[in-house]
Formats: C-alpha cells, structure tokens, sequence
C-alpha cells in the first residue's frame, strides 16, 4: 500500500500528503523500462544504468522509489523482475479495471479499440453516446448504448473508469452521470475544465504536451 | 537557448547531457499553471504556492527552472507572466509550427481536428492515408492526399512534426516516409517501437499511462 494512495477518497483530510500524479507516471515509465529490460533477459539494473538507458534521473528514480519502500543494494542495484512486481502492485494493475467510453465519435471510437485500454488488466466493456444513430452500432467488444443505460451497464459490468470523449459543452453533464452511475474515476479527454466531485479522481488529458516536448528540440 | 535543445542533432556526441522529456514536460505543466494563475489576475507567485496549488513539487519546480537560469526572488516568487514567456520561448512556442497526420482512421481524425493541435503556435496542415476511400475527404482545413504526395506537402507547406498514427505494421514504413520528406520531429501513436532514424525526434506517446495514473488511486 502506498503511503497515501487513500487520500483521494477523503477530501476532507487534505493534510494528508498525497503522492503526486508525476510521481505516479514516472512509475508506470519505469515499469516500461523494466518490462524492456526483462524482455530482454537482463536480471539486476542499478539506477544508473536505468537512468542512462532510458534517459531518466538517477536521483529521481531512487527517490520515488525509496519513497514505496524499494531501495537498490549498492554495487547490485534493483532486482528486475521484482521490482517489475512491486511497481505493478503499486499501480494497481493486479485486478482487472473495466472502462466505460462516454462519447464515441472519432476520438472515443479510437480509444475503444486501442491496444493500450484493452490488454492486461484494462478492458473497454461499454460505450455509449447521445447520438441515435450511433446508438446499437458495434464497437470492439460491445454494441454502443443511449445514455439512460449508463446506470445499468456500469452495474452490470463492474466499470471503474470512465472515459470521455465528448465536446468540451457536454463534458460537465457527461461526467456528473458517470458519476451519479457509479464510475469511480474520470479521464477527460474533453478540452473543458471539470467542476469536481468529491471523491472522483478526474485526469485531465493534454495531447499538446506531446507537441510541446518534441518542439523543444526543434529550435529557434 | 537552453543548455542542450540541439543535442538531439548531434547523436555523434553522446557526451552532451541532454534535457530530460520529462523536465520539458514539467515545463510545459508549469506553462498551464501559470496561464491559469494569469487569467485569474495572479502576478506573483513562489514554488511553494504553485506547488501547493498544482500538486507539483516546490524542489523540482525550482531546480527546473534553475537550470535555465530563471531564479525566484525569496519572499517574492516568481513574476507570473515573465515566467509563462520565458518557459514559452524555452518550448519553441514562439513561432507556428506545422503538422502533417500520416493515417486518418479514427485517432489521426480525431487529432486533425484536436484543439490542443490547432491553436497557439501548432496547427494541422496536412493528412495523408494510403486508402483510396479515404484520399480526397475534407479533414480540418485540408484535403486528405495519397502518400506519395507527402514529399510535395512537406515542402509546400513547412511541416516540421508529423503524427504517425498508423496501425503498429505500417509505422516503421511511415515513419522512414516521414524522414525522406524532410519531417524533423515525429510523434507516434502507433503502438510498435520504431527504428530512429539519426537527428529526428521521436515522442511514442502510450495513453495508457493515464489509466494507470488513476488505477493508482482506485486501491486493491
């Protein structure tokens, strides 16, 4: 269990010191890292050669993990697959996480059937839109559904995560009904600034950083 | 300028150390930060206050900009719009930057016409998909073209960033396309690693991360 991975769920003690969302993608990327490594039959790694390999911070890797309780042994470094382990443990990704897309035109369509959202513990298993003529359409591994069976498909198959994918003016609608129907966290893909719910985590995805990162070496 | 930007167009000398994606991502968070502090009429503020309000970290935030010479007046803090410029320029936000999709399906639709990809200094100019059913349909503000017309839209159009959202057997191949058409960053959807080719900028972006980040939260 993380030192406060918990705190989320009460908004109520906000001196409890939350571990930060970066933190939490930095583990997922040492998590790749150490996938890689392991795919390639290489057993120990120090978080030098981590660093170097992947371009990340040795500081910063020893730090966070320090942070969960894992610390290299000098001259050895960090056992890979354990530590593969550990990090898969920490992130949750030991259960199944079932997703429901809200919104399924170019962008919710994509996502429904992209590798990432549906192998392991992550599975898109419902998806729904406003729209008539989209609604009983087949997508991936479900058959897209009118937005008055969200209460009812997120019961029936368990969704913790929801998705949305609509514009940026139904956002706030779309998410306050994941939530009345029982979605635990929201990953908004909507360019539109959430008015939170207690309780929910809410990521906001930027695409542009993408943008950003790469024109930073494109110079002047 | 900053300490390294032009590393990534001399892969013959390893030795430079190179900015981390990860300290431009951070850059490009505090941009967000900061645009939000100035719409709110905010024009001071300290590492603490924006860590706090972020959920960022004081240090990192001050060793980041440290290493591009931007310091904080103890007691005083940063000036907000000074700062917002500054990382602005940093991200080579200063002048427009084109973009050409390669593979219109469902994602490199939805990207075409992605906010976060046609305001501010970026802007999708051109798509190009190999099938014939797709050649000539109004995307944005363009016309999707055949694949051997990317050389000519290149050209014509100053693309420097191409967004490869292909399915994972085609990238290799769109990607090698990409570079022989003069394209100097690439930003990849596809979920396969690619062969980089020498001076050009390659962002794999995996959005899966995103529900990890959240599944962090969910507990066991």
């Amino acid at each position: 269990m993380s030192p406060a991975r918990r705190g989320a769920r009460r908004p109520t003690e906000p001196a409890e010191p939350e571990v930060s969302p970066l933190t939490i993608n930095r583990l997922s990327i040492y998590l790749r890292a150490l996938t890689h490594l392991h795919d390639q039959g290489i057993q120990r790694i120090s978080s030098q050669d981590l660093a170097r390999r992947y371009r990340l911070s040795a500081t910063l890797i020893r730090k966070d993990l320090a942070q969960f309780g894992e610390f290299g042994i000098r001259g050895v470094g960090y056992d890979v697959q354990r530590l593969a382990d550990r990090i898969s443990g920490l992130l949750g990704l030991q259960r199944t996480h079932a997703i429901v897309i809200c919104g399924v035109g170019n962008l919710g369509s994509a996502l429904a059937r992209y590798w990432g959202f549906n192998h392991g513990c992550f599975r898109v298993v419902a998806g729904i839109d406003a729209d008539p003529q989209k609604v009983g359409r087949k997508l991936g591994s479900f058959t897209v559904a009118h937005p008055k069976e969200l209460k009812r498909l997120v019961r029936e198959t368990g969704a913790e995560i929801g998705v949305l994918t609509v514009p940026g003016s139904a956002a706030q609608e779309n998410y306050d009904a994941l939530i009345a129907a029982g979605i635990r966290a929201v990953i908004n893909f909507a360019p539109s600034r959430l008015e939170p719910r207690s309780g929910v985590r809410v990521k906001n995805v930027d695409l542009r950083i993408n943008l950003e990162e790469v024109a930073f070496f494109l110079g002047d």
